[in-house]
């Protein structure tokens, strides 16, 4: 199998979904690959913010297919977050796919959400899919619904997942959604495999398994959570507190995730 | 002042070193602005690294300048590590430092370890620096010696500490020094003031503050434990172990480091 073809088939192992790690540059995605991830998620928030952008502005499309580039190196299919297209249209969205797949990438996430809290029209955004997936017909191609994230939406969900199944979605995506009625109905209802975001505290991956869901993914969780505990650790140091050095990868093994561990 | 004489006062306070957090990218970089450090410094593992490639090679004069160039939108002043100057001769290392002073950066850090772990001779880390100095007086320019890093070569220090100081450098820096009474015959012995790298478990920020050490730098530290924390967190996510979101971000914080929050 290439690539792509693995990436797919982790979306098709009923009670065993990907647990897919979001990383944000190329040193988190190959130590989240070596501690053993069967596929590496980018998260646009993360790659926007690490470069010193806001998210979903469609700002960050050079950093973006840059990290997308790099992260083809990894033992592992990479998925690329390419937020709502970053305000190209379906040709320019379409080329930068065709340009992803070439580089090594085994999927991308298309969103609907836009600058402002809108949604695309559904119309829209089935001329999106359709241009991705005539142009990169091997790439995975995850349609994400924002209708749970921006309040008011919720119940145009099944209309829009439909709508995205038709236009040749490889999977579907509704972050936010965490109710396990709407869940355990959407996965009964969609042969296309059903991606949900992991929240802290709230469903855990076996009872999302158990659910029917394909995929889970932890969005920009592992960024923000990486983050702060720089701030930790670094407000540990100036307090003369412990910091505790024992779980921290040595400079060498940090030096070798450029190798993407001996690739 | 302006942001180059804050940041020189900063290494002048008796008994109140700089406790210098490096970040890998303008995300970290404005979290720990945030949180309160009075400077911003980078690490170039974390920099080469977050790009996919190797630390101390001299292959990422670009994403560091970009960083830095970036950095300079922080409300606290910021110095960039250019490795040994990233391979390039005396007039190109001064053109980067120019550049990096008229982005907005008030430092630079300079070494003299270079690839394959030989030491630069001790004439030329001079020329470099002076180079700099020249091109970028009001840069602070921080001269680093290997010779505690890389083995056999502890003896040269004090010959390379005084080198560089006659050759105007603002600070001197000796990573992987750790003996007390050697740290107490340089800051008594040298005017210009000294920098030592935090290890975790060894000398706290306290004591290093009772030796006359005028700043404490972090290196590489935060950007490891920062990547492995993303790891923790998503083995426990693929586990269904408990992840405490309560000291995580929200969205909207994260999102706000691209502005450096309200500048």
């Amino acid at each position: 199998m290439n690539r792509c073809e693995t990436f797919r088939a982790l979306h098709h192992r009923p009670g065993a979904p990907l647990v897919l790690p979001n990383a944000w540059d190329h040193a988190s995605a190959a130590a989240l690959a070596e501690a053993g991830s069967a596929a590496i998620g980018t998260t646009s928030l993360g790659v926007a913010s690490a470069a010193g952008k806001r998210d979903a502005t469609g700002t960050a499309r050079e950093e973006t297919l840059r990290l997308g580039t790099s992260l083809a190196r990894l033992p592992v299919p990479v998925t690329v977050d390419i937020e709502g297209g970053f305000g190209m249209d379906p040709a320019g969205v379409a080329e930068l796919a065709a340009d992803l797949l070439r580089a090594g990438v085994a999927g991308v996430n298309i969103e609907d959400g836009r600058p402002g809290g809108t949604l695309a029209p559904v119309a829209y955004q089935q001329e999106l899919i359709g241009a991705v997936k005539e142009a990169a017909p091997a790439l995975f191609v995850n349609a994400r619904t924002d209708t749970y994230w921006l309040p008011g939406h919720a119940d145009g969900t099944a209309r829009r997942l439909s709508a995205y199944q038709e236009a040749g979605a490889d999977g579907l995506f509704v972050p936010g959604l965490q109710d396990e009625s709407v869940i355990a109905a959407l996965t009964a209802g969609y042969e296309t495999p059903l991606n949900i975001l992991y929240a802290p505290g709230r469903l855990t991956v076996a009872r999302l398994a158990g659910l029917g869901v394909a995929r889970v993914s932890t969005g920009s969780l592992l960024f923000r959570a990486a983050v702060q505990h720089a701030v930790d650790v670094a407000g540990a140091v100036a307090r003369s507190g412990g910091v505790d050095g024992a779980g921290v990868p040595a400079y060498a093994v940090a030096d070798g995730w450029a190798d993407s561990y001996g690739k």
